[in-house]
């Protein structure tokens, strides 16, 4: 009964078909038919047009989307939990080519625009010190929870008015569409780029990078080139984001996941540090509880010394939710 | 009938059938019992213990293994069409954090100790001038020829004295091994880090970084995160590797490529340009003879304004090969 | 009366006559007799072999130091209102590559072994987190504060069973060495690396980066050609490192600027954020006292909304001095 | 008798006087008066709107200037015997963050449109292949040549027409200038940054960037303090400057230097590898004569085999340069 992490979860079978079928084409690069297909899929889906490319990582989304707003002397105000400060082993540092990320504390690992300001107003406009180029928020947060429109779109009015491009992390947009039960357009409001995530969400091995500005577009491939993430068989790429968006099964596997934490959040909402607001939970709990969790067969991360989490997944069990969910009910 | 290249080929059904299996597990990263395989396996194959880590491109793979070699004020000698110089958009520049490559003419896109020792000699020991730090070659090379073992031993022997690591760029290892009939061990010399390629030879998007060094291979762990190159289903590209050594496949695989590029070459001798040691073809022929050869619907890239260039793949279909040599005979 | 900084104080008269004699040599870069005797010279002052480095700013001292310590991929522990962190424009992310800075809270702007400690404990040993590299000090460092003999050694103890560099900043070393009336030796304990600094103690454009382990003084050479700080005429630079160690000039100049500065800290004790033990003082005072000290003609930084920084410099006007400690007094 | 080079010639004194004048000032960086005046001084040379900003050396003045016209993931096209290649250690490839350098043949180290456009064009409009994006001439070139004005606007206008940039390393335009008997406008033509190269010609350590289009001003400013270049007593630097404009000093010493190199161009014109338009010298001679003219007191460096190189400076005694143009005549 595995709740360690969405991020290695088995391929959902519409994507292994759609990869099957990829094989008939023999099209290099982004040359295929697919890889052709995405921009017109996506602008769709968001009502405005995009170019988008396929990278392999969430971390090569996001950092390759973030170089096409901030120069090397610039820096990304993000929050201090962000998976771009914590878990991309430096990553922006590498493909920013030492550009600073400016972190920035709040609650439930979500940025608000005072929070922004505090960081940056402080900054003089002189070149001793680092500016920002750009905002980078995490739709759902590191923290599980959910960015509003009206959230997103206080952040963008500030990135704008400051010149700040705005990027989104979207490891987990789809849980947060889904929770937030609106478009992907109003989900991800005025960002100038946005890192679409399927490989947490029933895909194998490829994420979206889309891209809002023509220009930015164009230095996004040479990028990909260049940081070798650019596939001779993209084509089996193409066909895992064409199969997510395909009857929107992008949202079908978040809503399952969501789904399933928020049977487990019923469970234990006295525990919870957070609103579950996508399919992450972060539970007070102590060693001992943790221990006997464990002891029935959960699979979990520790949360620093005191609390626990879990993650659900676009496969995860009915039966295996509803044990969690007794099982802390009973601690 | 299509012999524009081998890197899009379709994925070998073992292929398929090992990424099925490896669905099962749901370990992250490089934590899965396939990536667990990698070292022991290749360790074997070669004889002598590297570490294994899988890569989703060629270029990560060279630009990865460079980096453990090559600081960013060193410079990499190797082949002015090599494949680093000539077809990764910079990524060199880019992992290698500005170092240079040195570039050095031979014949077949070979280096040799006397060429290497041309363009390494005049450098002046002082910090006005890039000093070299390692040395790529490619087996086969980028025009389709092979080194044979006393050849990398001359390099390997040079690049030892000068203190300079030894890279090899294996995108076609197999091709090449294949054609000198030996062992891999034999086909790769005392190289201090390989790029396995196996994505030209039926894989669908894994390569093998072999890192003869235990020291790099640390540093080239860190760097594969730091690049967005550690996928969190990692198992899908080791067991495609595994795949790939299982009962030879690797083996199989190029000699097919290899016979079929040798049928066709037996029909054109007196118009290679290189003699052919793997699967690609650089054929002299007129920009007419070129018009007639595609007339008769056979896809290739023109090499230059006198000559073409033909590539086969593991699965080139006989009578294709066959009916190809006929037509260049027929010129 | 000038008490903005001592970064832009009048160059020494013993500087100017060193710098006139250099022009007699027409040696180019650090080929000339001047900078062929800097090793010898910081060896003995500092009782162990070192190489010493002219470079033109703090900035490049700092950075060309910490590139021999910390690879692309790793980390430099600082205190977070380190010179590095805070003012140098991002010249750490350029310089090191896209390395980071961990930064670290303190009292004084110092370290400790335990502040250390709490920043790199809870880093895991794995691919995903940036590892630390080096650690980097200030001495006196930015809040005017002296490392004690005991503090450095305790916090290289932990870098040395760490594995980690230690580099000390002396952009202010000649000051805290003064305050401390220890040798240069006792003020820069065990470390790898020392930025030397002059510019702010009578100095005109040259510090020197000690490098205590001859390995990195290569690495270091080439990296200061490559920055462009190579200079050709490094003669005038050498000549100046030499001007302020001879007849310890370097210590003459800081004890008449932290005598001036314990002047004006003895008219001011209960207004002292930090205590004074080199040349800066931060002073509690109103907008409004500020504005007072101001139309007196004095001139200093704010330092956020509550306090003031003064700096004296090695040619503070005794009477100046005297001046802002009576209205300093008399607020 | 030395001939060796101008890079390290002594300061003239009208320098000296000018940089002591500077002390009387102590404000930071290029806060001072005299920094501020470089703008108008040079727009006003140049007839036409530019920033001026002082750095140390010519290789910080070249690779900031280029960094502000490429991308990393660009390239910039110049001569393969250009100072940016062969004597800077590798330094654009560290301000460029990796960005490639596209060498080019041809006489005199100069470049024309034909060796510009046979190199660009058959780059591919393709991620694969790193695209050009500035192109980089040295007036007077490496090999002593200047550049005529009809031959710069051709350049210029290639280079407008496929959409990059043009800078000029002038380490020695004033040479150039000089020889062509024109004015810095003319000499320049319509480049976008030029590097104007003082310390070969009489001053210390102060080069001056100048860029002529605002926007590459504002990022030039920044990248120069990340890279460690801004000093804080940069009114020194400044001060060389405006002494270098002052009454034309910089034509003056440049004339000086030329007249020099023509006297001893005059005893040698059958030997005479490419036309003297500056001042330096590359003429044919044995290893045997070389060896009688450094037997005679002579200083100068060898140019490969069969050659050596003579360089003149402001400061070349008329006694000197006949003594060394009999010497060559009478060889």
């Amino acid at each position: 009964m595995q709740f360690l992490s969405d991020n290695a979860a088995a391929v959902h079978p519409l994507v292994w078909e759609a990869m099957h079928a990829a094989d008939a084409s023999d099209a290099p690069y982004d040359g295929d038919g697919l890889s052709r297909e995405l921009d017109a899929r996506f602008s769709h889906l968001f009502g405005r047009d995009c170019a988008a490319l396929w990278v392999a990582t969430g971390t090569a989304a996001n950092c390759l989307a973030l170089a096409t707003m901030v120069q090397p002397h610039g820096a990304v105000v993000c929050h201090e939990e962000a998976h771009i400060e914590m878990d991309e082993g430096g990553a922006p540092g590498f493909y920013l080519h030492g550009a600073k990320l400016l972190l920035v504390p709040g609650e439930g690992a979500k940025l608000t625009p005072e929070t922004v300001r505090a960081a940056i107003d402080p900054i003089r406009d002189d070149v001793h010190q680092v500016q920002p180029h750009a905002v980078s928020i995490t739709q759902a947060s590191e923290y599980g929870c959910a960015y509003r429109a009206d959230e997103v779109a206080a952040i963008a009015s500030l990135a704008k008015q400051r010149g700040l491009g705005l990027h989104m992390d979207g490891a987990r947009f789809a849980n947060a569409t889904a929770f937030l039960d609106c478009s992907a357009s109003q989900a991800a409001g005025a960002v100038d780029a946005l890192s679409f995530g399927c490989i947490k969400n029933g895909a194998m091995s490829a994420e979206a990078i889309l891209l809002f500005d023509p220009a930015a577009a164009d230095v996004a491939r040479y990028r990909r080139k260049r940081a070798g993430h650019l596939q001779s068989k993209g084509r089996f790429l193409a066909a895992q984001l064409l199969a997510m968006l395909e009857g929107d099964l992008w949202l079908h596997n978040a809503r399952a996941a969501n789904a399933a934490a928020q049977e487990i959040a019923g469970a234990a909402a006295d525990r919870l540090m957070h609103p579950v607001e996508a399919n992450e939970l972060f539970v007070r709990c102590s060693a001992a509880e943790r221990e006997a969790l464990r002891q029935q067969g959960f699979g979990f991360y520790d949360w620093g010394a005191d609390a626990a989490r879990f993650v659900t997944a676009w496969n995860t069990r009915a039966e295996d939710a509803a044990a969690l969910a007794r099982a802390l009910a009973g601690l």
